[in-house]
């Protein structure tokens, strides 16, 4: 099996080491515009060559684990110029606009829109570990739009990385991802950003901060152009989110103000449920 | 040496636990206004004895570890009734309003204000473990205003507890652990909040949510009854921590709204800066 990766980041790395592990008979082709990452890729054998994006597309399956919009801005070209047998797939964090700007394309069959629910707060090669998607779920979307035998292969090699498979349209999935994971993403950057402010010494948040705020900072370490592009990609469903999220602050804040102790108490046992909810992540 | 523990949750318990590790000759009496609570810290042996905090107070050590609102409603009472060479120690988590609370007591000597930087999302005595002050810092406040004598003792037990010592005046450290401690509490609530509110699907939430959600989302499991006495308790500061968040969430909200990249990258960038900060957090 003929493998090429485009983005030698944490999901493009993490990719190759596992399908390494679990397939004999692979070559891994990967690309990264930064001449580091690409380097350090192949010095540890995270892939087997480099090769350019812009010449031969020969592969059974090609990755793009890139920025969402850098995934846009390629795609179509891309299939232009794959073979029949190959099947091109996307890894980004949002999927309608992705899906909607191949919608037409004469090789659309060979493209398919995945989305795998796996990542940490690390970026680049250095960062890739082969179990990030053991036991995780993989989401695809419009699957419909994939030849079913290139799809019945993807679905295949997903299994191998230790994923599930769950389907949903893109539209669905963009609106869902932006609370479930765009909102946490920008409520820790901002969390980082108030604190910062505030705290010009950083000795003050040294001895002040406790596990929980490392906890719902962690988030803020996250790579920039990967989570602005997501941002403006999905931004309708993310500002939403915001908007109610604004909303839900503001009521709590009006509840802390007039001392409401008993609405305070009966709202946080209600989102106390979530506990429940999160037994069921990894 | 004679302690009591008024409040058995994860830090009364966890206090005890350690207590009793490094310390041969020592009688832990505790008590909670919850029997269950109770009944599991004598019967797991984490406390010793119950004793009722209405009758006599013959202790070396007395720990208040119960909600800041509770703490300030009976620590007058308390300090009425000790004999002269107990110390009073109280471990909330806001401090102005309770050193304010006893500032004039002809005992304010035998008083201590405490805060231990160390939690769970978790409460409760089955929350309780001996090593969870372990490289923590303790935060004492206005030590000034403590017997010398009584003061040393307890430097030792926090010490033998695995602390470390800082100290501040009760202003400043209500104004610091606004940010650093109660707004990410707020953040995360809310956080769970929008997404129940827009989820009504568990089963998207289990299939769409990462670690990233789940970490910045953990307070959200957090004691209602510690919390709501923390906010209002702490209300003023709180609120310009949760007004400066909000004008940040609202500038980010319009530079996505506006596809501004590069301010967003410029911006992130700088959060970024956190990950070294957290370096020296445990």
């Amino acid at each position: 099996m003929k493998v090429g990766i485009i983005g030698l980041g944490l999901i493009g790395g993490s990719i190759a080491l596992k399908l390494k592990e679990v397939n004999k008979n692979i070559s891994i082709y990967g690309f990264d515009k930064n001449n580091q990452s690409l380097d350090f890729s192949l010095k540890n054998k995270i892939i087997d060559k480099v090769f350019d994006p812009k010449s031969s597309l020969d592969f059974d399956y090609l990755f793009l684990a890139v920025p969402v919009e850098s995934i846009k801005n390629q795609l179509n070209s891309i299939l232009n110029r794959i073979p029949k047998k190959t099947l091109v797939i996307d890894l980004g964090s949002t999927k309608y606009e992705i899906c909607k700007s191949v919608k037409n394309h004469n090789k659309r069959k060979n493209f398919l829109a995945a989305h795998p629910i796996a990542g940490t707060e690390f970026s680049g090669p250095v960062a890739a570990k082969k179990d990030l998607f053991d036991k995780k779920v993989m989401i695809l979307c419009e699957t419909e739009m994939t030849s079913s035998t290139l799809l019945s292969g993807a679905i295949e090699i997903f299994k191998n990385l230790g994923m599930s498979i769950k389907t949903m349209d893109s539209i669905a999935h963009d609106k869902h991802i932006a609370y479930v994971s765009h909102l946490s993403h920008i409520s820790s950057f901002m969390l980082g950003k108030t604190v910062m402010d505030k705290e010009d010494d950083e000795q003050t948040i040294y001895d002040m901060a406790g596990s929980g705020f490392e906890s719902t900072v962690r988030l803020a370490k996250s790579s920039p152009e990967m989570w602005s592009s997501i941002f403006i990609e999905n931004k309708i469903n993310i500002i939403e989110s915001l908007e109610e999220y604004i909303l839900n602050i503001n009521n709590f804040k009006k509840m802390i103000e007039s001392s409401d102790q008993d609405n305070l108490n009966t709202e946080m046992k209600k989102i106390n449920g979530i506990k429940e909810i999160l037994k069921g992540i990894n």
